[in-house]
């Protein structure tokens, strides 16, 4: 059975912008933190910094709705990350932002993520425990 | 001939993060700016706030290459907007970051617009004024 | 007995700057939102959005020591908030930002904060609930 | 005579918070990038990398009125930066906001620098050169 890895968004007063709403970029931080909180749990990773590791390559950012700070109970929001397919030496994965009376999310996140070693400056390749552990958080499908 | 809107980008010191290049987030940032600027002489605008008017719905963005506020001249870059396609009521537009000694776009940046009448709460069609000014800027082709 | 007002602040991967430790600037973004909470419980208050009522006048932020994010116990620390002194119109506030094994405040800030009435267009008197709420959280002395 | 740095500042659309005006915690931003631009020309810096020997001790703000970036024109203002007083290790700046038509500063930020030696792990003194240099900024008077 698939798992999802879900990391807890604080909302700031100052992420809202002119328009009152969450500002489009702030999506962008919101997905960054829950997928280095999730990846810094990569076996083998030889540091827990995954800037130093995994360079995102795309992202792509769907928003469904408007998010108003004060409408969102205690100003808390849960991104809900899963993988949604392994390349040796890359992962697509999707961070779904959710409300907590949403029936779906706010704001989808498709990323892109290369696993890099910047040492010897190429991309590095899974090896098999990670693999492994990326799979325990597969989609069952995309939406 | 088409044309392509293009806007000065003037880097933050602070625009880096721990990394030491750009953050993810900023190019969505300049993004916007650019944008912003560019639809601010649509025809017909009731107002130049873009933000009361026209819903970002999607973004993409590829991060070609690591940007670093330093190896930029005068810590400046152009973001390069051109319009890809137009639907009845929204736009797909395309937005490149360019540095001055680039042969290809560091960051690339697609957009979906959705023009929108905040007032009615509904979604606008473009008048042919607007089509006309839109496709002044369609690009060649995409990239 | 005084008490005073603790908000927790979650950190972000992207408060840190390319030195590693948390932007100068993100402090302000702290103490904005400690004492956003805090005041949106003063009596009275015609709406809960401090932004409409309570403007900035000033504020000093003092430095004490570098914060990494790896460092502070769950990425979490708490703004400590007391008043210094009430005017008619206004407040002296204190915000300390305290990490879990910190024996003094990592940041220290003092703000001047106006009661506006922006209907009216001038500062408004806090009514005598309003100054026993807030001398309630009276601090014993400032450091 | 005196001189004063003066530096450039682009406002970005999402400068502005929820209120319309921007964000009180920007003007920490704009005084930051004005200052490491103007102490990057300190004569016998090491590095150009302001963050890497100056250290921000403690920052004072004051907001004297609000700024909309629609009523600066084109978008730019500029810090006006002098130095106050020089310690054996320390300097003591002003960093004046100024949009084209004012008579007086937007906002006013008064820092304290600490000249630092990030390998030895203590506050550098200045040399004879870097104090001549630092005083031909030196404000006629406080305001």
């Amino acid at each position: 059975m698939a798992q999802t890895y879900d990391y807890t968004i604080y909302l700031r007063w100052s992420d809202a912008d002119r328009n009152g709403h969450i500002n489009n970029g702030k999506f962008a931080t919101f997905a960054e933190d829950a997928r280095i909180e999730w990846f810094s749990n990569l076996p083998g990773r030889a540091d827990g910094d995954m800037g130093s590791s995994l360079i995102l390559a795309r992202q792509e950012i769907d928003y469904h709705r408007q998010v108003l700070t004060e409408e969102e109970s205690d100003k808390q929001m849960v991104m809900r990350c899963s993988a949604l397919s392994i390349g040796r030496t890359s992962v697509r994965i999707r961070e779904e932002l959710w409300g907590s009376g949403d029936s779906s999310p706010a704001c989808t996140v498709h990323c892109v993520l290369v696993h890099f070693d910047y040492q010897a400056g190429k991309s590095l390749a899974w090896d098999e425990t990670q693999r492994s552990w990326i799979e325990s958080y597969a989609a069952a499908e995309d939406t």
